[in-house]
């Protein structure tokens, strides 16, 4: 068994860094918070004997060595960046489960066959760049490297130039690593292991995801003296496509969700009526079918509204991936590893997405979930119990173990 | 009559300090660019043999001696603040028509009875600082300075510390002056006058005007991992609230206008629930009844609304005036000169509040107005012809001496 104690020092030594303005985090993406993370979590690795590689998307790979030179490395990890008010284990717990896990098999002086890699994926989360998952997504080969360097965040500036400044672009081409297989530990962010109290989910689907971009045009004008008729007012645009996507997944929940988070109003003066709205729409939906159909229904509809309000309209699609079917062999050896330690547990669909789901299209893959309170998360109050996350690190330990081979 | 190149050239002139981004002006009150169209105005002013006066809330007086040392001064003007993506004309045609007047009768050698002061008023447009007419509002008893000092603009940055920091801070007492009447030129911000082919409008009265701003408090969370019935969605309740604004203004308009014009979503990110939103609500009507009635509907229905959503809901009045009736001599004054010079006239309500609106409480007021292009404004495409400018200074001129004296 994995040290709980250690892991949930480390959780909180690295909650330390980046700290929110309500007890948790904001250590965004390739900010010189984040830089000061990756560093805490090198000095770490280097303390626990392992060599780091970085690629050129700044992935960091903290290698352990096995006893078989031919054998594929088992990857493990997740991300340390945060959402701007993101708690201190969404992400995190992942790649600190990993270091754990080589740290307990330090203790005990085991080795596996083969190798084994701690990993922190660059900007899981999207908020500054989307999408989300970038960095896995170029992994994958779901986008050119130059593609993502070209994504830019609210400021305009690029990914590309904040990797550099922060000292984060390795050498590394990105994506030449073959792996024998990957996992991720990760909290659930949802109410169901808490609600069935339930120590582990077994997770063998995720959600696919649109995200899209919708700008709508108007014409800002005099709030006071522009007659009613007159208007076109695409801040009412924005209000009622914010209510036809709730109208969109209300009508296909529990199979879908939706909503939008994020919006940008012009000129966002008191006394004008918005000229234009910018604002990006996520919908859900384990089933290819739903996710699709939800999509159309908004693409026919959304224009509707903005024709009645004389609004221009224009969707952008920032962030796609479909749904996720985990490996079978993985899913499996997650599951034997809760039951040989007696956990209770249960199979999940990951209503988040995770670097895992893109790393599943190049190797084996399969996630450990834990609970967290209230289901909630991308919050600073995000929470877990000390035990939660021993029981998440300790079934990633057995599940990683048994397939490195001792 | 006045000399409509000369006061075009000055329009001209004065757009080129805090230029937009689309031929218009960001000029806002308290910046960088303010200070530097204030000190143009001066320089002007001194040009014209005028004497500046400047009291504590950055208010200029520029005075021209009458003949008659016992009477009141006759005030003239407007501002020179603009909205962030504001036009060449809003508050500025009022300034520079006020200093074209007094030119006009240098170039002639006329003197009047009374003095002629012309105003530049601070923060009239109240998009950095709410509310809107801030420093007539003082001037006119409405607000106390200290109030006004303390509002706060988006980065946390103090009114008062502001109109320090510029240099524009005066000694003089705040609403110290007394005067014989005040006149304010401006643009209709409308379409009447355009679509009617009228020269002029006779302004009469004035709409009055509610600013609420609304906080809805939810739980920001995992868009992609909360259910559907566990959200309790700010971004959502905005919607709503913003569809409620909308009927409540449809079904007392063309009596009433409201919509809202500035918002901002916490924590704004693509994947996160809005947990909380603040915005604000612009309604007006001329008439007192019409307008508390709509501000009842709103305070009755919108915390159902809420309710619903499982949010919390604050209000807070971020601006108000009551429907203005202006000075019926003042308003025939201008009448009067509309029919002496020729032109085309009618009655008008103004939709927009203007510093002329408070300064009514405390002198017998009128305004002048002049068409302005698709009755577009708080828009850089704002326009205006320099017939209609001339036009409208020309009647300025005409009520301004008649009430002033020859
Ligand atoms: N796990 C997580 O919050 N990932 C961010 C991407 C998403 O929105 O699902
Ligand atoms: N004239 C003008 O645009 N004033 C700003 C105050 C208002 O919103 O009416």
């Amino acid at each position: 068994k994995i040290n709980g104690d250690r892991l949930w020092d480390s959780l909180m030594e690295m909650a330390q860094i980046g700290p929110g303005v309500a007890g948790g985090n904001n250590r965004q993406t390739l900010t010189d918070e984040d830089a000061e993370g990756r560093a805490l979590f090198q000095k770490w690795c280097e303390d626990a004997g392992l060599t780091m590689g970085v690629d050129q998307m700044g992935n960091m790979f903290a290698r352990r060595e096995g006893t078989d030179p031919d054998a594929l490395p088992v990857y493990v990890g997740s991300h340390l960046d945060t959402q701007p008010t993101g708690g201190k284990y969404d992400g995190v717990l992942g790649v600190l489960g990993g270091l754990e896990l080589v740290r307990t098999l330090n203790d005990f002086g085991l080795k596996t066959r083969h190798p084994i890699v701690v990993t922190n994926w660059t900007n899981e989360e999207g908020t500054r760049f989307a999408p989300a998952m970038l960095a896995s997504g170029v992994f994958a080969g779901m986008h050119t490297q130059d593609w993502a360097y070209d994504r830019v965040d609210a400021k305009g500036k690029r990914f590309g130039d904040e990797l550099e400044r922060i000292g984060w672009r390795g050498e590394e081409t990105v994506g030449d690593r073959k792996m024998h297989a990957f996992f991720e530990l990760h909290i659930e962010q949802g109410p169901i292991l808490e609600a069935e109290d339930k120590d582990i989910g077994v997770v063998t689907h995720g959600q696919g995801l649109w995200w899209i971009q919708v700008t709508l045009t108007g014409k800002e004008s005099h709030t006071g003296s522009t007659p009613m008729p007159m208007r076109r007012n695409a801040g009412l645009g924005m209000a009622r496509i914010t209510e036809l996507v709730h109208e969109i997944a209300m009508d296909n929940q529990p199979e879908a969700v939706g909503a939008i988070g994020h919006i940008d109003v012009y000129p966002n003066s008191r006394n004008v009526i918005p000229g234009q709205t910018v604002f990006t729409i996520d919908f859900r939906s384990p089933h290819q079918d739903v996710l699709d159909a939800m999509k159309a229904r908004l693409e026919k509809e959304a224009p509707k509204i903005a024709e009645d309000l004389g609004l221009e309209i224009a969707f952008e699609e920032a962030g796609h991936f479909d749904p996720v079917t985990f490996d079978d062999d993985c899913v499996a050896a997650v599951r034997r590893a809760a039951e040989r330690l007696g956990y209770s547990h249960r199979n999940l669909i990951s209503g988040a997405g995770h670097d895992a789901c893109w790393i599943n299209r190049v190797a084996p893959t399969a996630m450990v979930m834990c609970p967290c309170v209230d289901g909630l998360s991308h919050n600073e109050a995000e929470e877990i119990s000390p035990a939660w996350a021993e029981a998440g690190a300790n079934v990633l330990f057995h599940a990683v173990v048994e397939t490195a081979g001792l």
